[in-house]
């Protein structure tokens, strides 16, 4: 399997460098084998050539079975104009790939139920996968930009918009998802307000028709914002666009208590995906061996099972992920002091007992 | 003082009877008068005029020193176009008054921190406030509607703008804010990817050099949708857009666990400013004697601070809020089975009790 090897800014390379090694062994177990190749993007890749995208990572990603990412960003690079910045170099592979859905489950681990900041009686047992459009709306839409209005004053534009097409290519990602788990499907938006949100809304409701066992239901973007944190039982699979995806995925995965395991997929359906955890660079601890790389070696596993369609290797990642947790490991992120049979580590002995459990 | 009195759908009247009457006593005391003009909106003034703001509406509230507005909404109307629903006449009143700022203030009441879905520890104590623009933004950019792209495909579309004066009048209504409080403002946009939040992002910066003694600081609102969750006592008061506030202040709304006692202030500065709860019309339990009045009373305190300037009205109500709780008196939204000290009893009752207190 070619995979397009994207280790970024930050604590980047160190997790990244413990998810293929996971890889390569898990896989070894089931006969499968991993070719990498390893390409900049983000801060990285503007240091090297001027770009947080360069056309030979696009290209060598377009030429893979899938992409593998770690995470872009730092302090350095905050200071260049927008345009130049590294997450450029990220919404411009989303788009090169056509990576439309951005699937982020939003699962609490029970060994970390504790450390949520929500009571653990609302949590335990939460799985929400959220389904977020990832390469229209507001991020994409067009006019955008800087100009005057008709009083002569400057202003800063962007359009959220969204086309039949684009609404029901992810309402049926989000659809067949809720399928094959608790056949409840949430869509969200703001169509009180919004014509793009009606517009959404009209055409996931038709697309519906074409799941009769699938329950659907609608909300808008303030009231999900305060039921993730009511009642986040409520949901199965959420549904909704690129702006309030962003938001509503950042907000539910604090209902984990940390962002230290959660991983996400981008997939286009028909070329390359590309993998990597929801956390970022973590500029602060890079370099320092301290950084949690699960999230990183569940994304690994998330692109064995959609992908590659290995899911024996996604298993085998999941089942060691597990294991490091119930053995009381806990990275700094997700360690918290005086729990009874858990352990402080670094990232490399994470990295070192998970591979001795693979 | 002359108020026009927009009570609106569901439990409407019910709340705004226990307000006007709590105000009346509390500004007797002080030997303040109130002129109560009773006008229509949302579902109410559909059902009389068509409208979801009759112009005579609009006009009272014009000529008045300050709006007191209780729920619009309900089943009912929820199959009418967009335009014709009762939302439109939210909307509609907040921009003929100009009620550009709005104030939410997310406070945790004492007698309420075992309520909140979060972990005790992490909410008491909290006491932000969020500035929302309010007349700006994706809410009223034009241009809007409905469409076809260059495929031929059909569209939806909105504009999220803003110009420079826009922003910096809410940038001074919150710098102001929080030099009265705990002076630190947190400015929450999105300018890594859009460029309506780059000049947001640039205006707020230059107004702060007007105020010195405030530290600003600027914040995704992905990335503040979790740290409100993970660290809530961090803010102090947040500034932010129309449709990322809407959203913002609903998930803060739930650090008290209920929106039963959280009031809100939309004001324009000049002319007169709307005060209403945070809370909907909630039709489910409209008629039936149990909605909670007392963010009702809290927005009527509110109004009395802000735009009549008679704070002790407004001490006298808010110190008959604390009472009543105090004394242990709950409605169901904030009632909790089990808790000692405590009591269920009805709209009617709460107000009754209020009253006495008054
Ligand atoms: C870095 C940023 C551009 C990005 C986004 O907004 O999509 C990030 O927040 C994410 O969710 O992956
Ligand atoms: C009812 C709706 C139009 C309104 C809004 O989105 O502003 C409401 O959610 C609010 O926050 O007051």
């Amino acid at each position: 399997h070619k995979v397009c090897v994207l280790p970024g800014d930050g604590i980047g390379p160190e997790i990244m460098e413990v998810a293929t090694k996971a890889l390569s062994i898990a896989g070894a177990k089931e006969g499968e084998e991993f070719e990498y190749k390893y390409c900049l993007i983000g801060g990285a890749a503007i240091d090297a050539t001027g770009k947080p995208l360069p056309d030979e990572t696009l290209a060598t990603a377009k030429e893979s079975d899938a992409v593998l990412l770690a995470a872009i960003g730092g302090y350095k690079w905050d200071s260049l104009p927008s345009a130049q910045r590294p997450e450029r170099g990220l919404l411009a592979i989303r788009a090169g790939l056509n990576a439309f859905a951005n699937l982020r489950p939003a699962i609490v681990p029970r060994q970390l139920a504790d450390s949520s900041p929500l009571k653990r009686e609302l949590v335990e047992g939460v799985d929400i996968l959220i389904v977020r459009e990832l390469v229209g709306g507001i991020y994409f839409g067009q006019p955008r930009g800087f100009g005057t209005n008709e009083k002569g004053e400057r202003i800063g534009f962007n359009t959220d918009v969204y086309s039949e097409p684009e609404v029901e290519r992810i309402a049926r990602v989000a659809f067949e998802a809720a399928r094959k788990r608790g056949k409840r499907l949430c869509s969200v938006e703001k169509s009180n307000v919004l014509e793009v949100s009606q517009l959404w809304k009209e055409v996931v409701i038709r697309v519906g028709k074409d799941y009769p066992d699938v329950e659907l239901s609608h909300m808008y973007i303030d009231n999900a914002a305060m039921q993730l944190l009511r009642n986040p039982k409520y949901f199965d699979v959420i549904v909704t666009g690129n702006i309030f995806g962003d938001i509503l995925s950042d907000e539910a995965s604090m209902l984990a208590g940390s962002l230290g395991l959660l991983p996400s997929a981008s997939i286009s359906g028909s070329g390359p995906g590309i993998y990597e955890p929801v956390h970022g660079s973590a500029p602060d601890i890079a370099g320092k061996d301290a950084a949690n790389p699960l999230a990183m070696v569940l994304s690994a596993a998330m692109m064995c099972r959609y992908d590659l369609s290995i899911p024996k290797v996604a298993d085998r990642l999941e089942a060691a992920v597990n294991a490091v947790l119930d053995a009381g490991l806990r990275t700094g992120d997700i360690y918290k002091d005086g729990t009874a049979g858990t352990r402080l580590v670094k990232c490399s002995e994470m990295g070192a007992e998970l591979m001795k459990h693979l």
